[in-house]
């Protein structure tokens, strides 16, 4: 038995994509158009782990899509907490919960999809702006 | 960077692990009880395959949780679709998308959070009494 997949439901592909590739550092793997039942398919991953991936299904007819709490989120671990929250900013995405103990953020992707971002090994030391800044919102 | 889980919250723990490891397959890895916070988490995977978990988060005073459509499922491969959702079937899960091609089948955890299951490699010779199985519900 082995793990494939979390699929979840975008709205917008091509802001999914900015989303989950440019902004968090996973990699698009592939992409399927399906026409006739007017949907498509991206599978992403992060690079090196392409065993554990992310399947987006765009239904091309949707409206927005509700979050419900059973959902929790999805995890990654990433080499530098500080670089991937700036990237992150930079794309326009709001960090939610900063790493101000330089081991853990949280973002939600345009769908509302909460990501957990957790530093490899042992905790950075605290450093400005992570430092002094305040949660927002809920993750 | 690296996937390292996806997290769900769960209203009972014994039903999760019940539905999780002894009915789907998965194995639990670790659990810790957290009084102060009163919650419990608890660490599974697929046997061998402990790279990529589940994480189960049990809110001690948490109602029962509403699910929403941004989240799809868990996508699981597994070595034989039938005999999987026999043990699933034994543990009185409904299989909501029988196998009849072989190849895939959708269950709901007792919190609802759909899973897929799948055929490693080909598809498996259709066969009762998955052939002629109607789907139940919506996954």
């Amino acid at each position: 038995m082995k793990y494939l997949h979390t699929m979840v439901r975008v709205t917008d592909v091509q802001a999914s994509v900015r989303f989950y590739c440019e902004a968090l550092g996973l990699r698009e793997l592939s992409r399927q158009d399906y026409p006739q039942g007017r949907y498509t398919l991206v599978f992403l991953a992060a690079p090196g782990d392409e065993d554990a991936q992310v399947e987006l299904t765009h239904n091309w007819d949707a409206q927005p899509y509700d979050g419900g709490r059973n959902f929790g989120h999805l995890a990654y671990a990433v080499d530098d907490i500080y670089a991937a929250c700036e990237r992150l900013a930079g794309h326009g995405v709001t960090i939610l919960r900063p790493p101000r103990d330089g081991r853990m953020a949280f973002v939600r992707s345009p769908d509302n999809i909460s990501i957990e971002l957790l530093q490899k090994g042992a905790a950075l030391a605290p450093a400005e702006p992570w430092k002094s800044m305040q949660n927002t919102g809920s993750w």
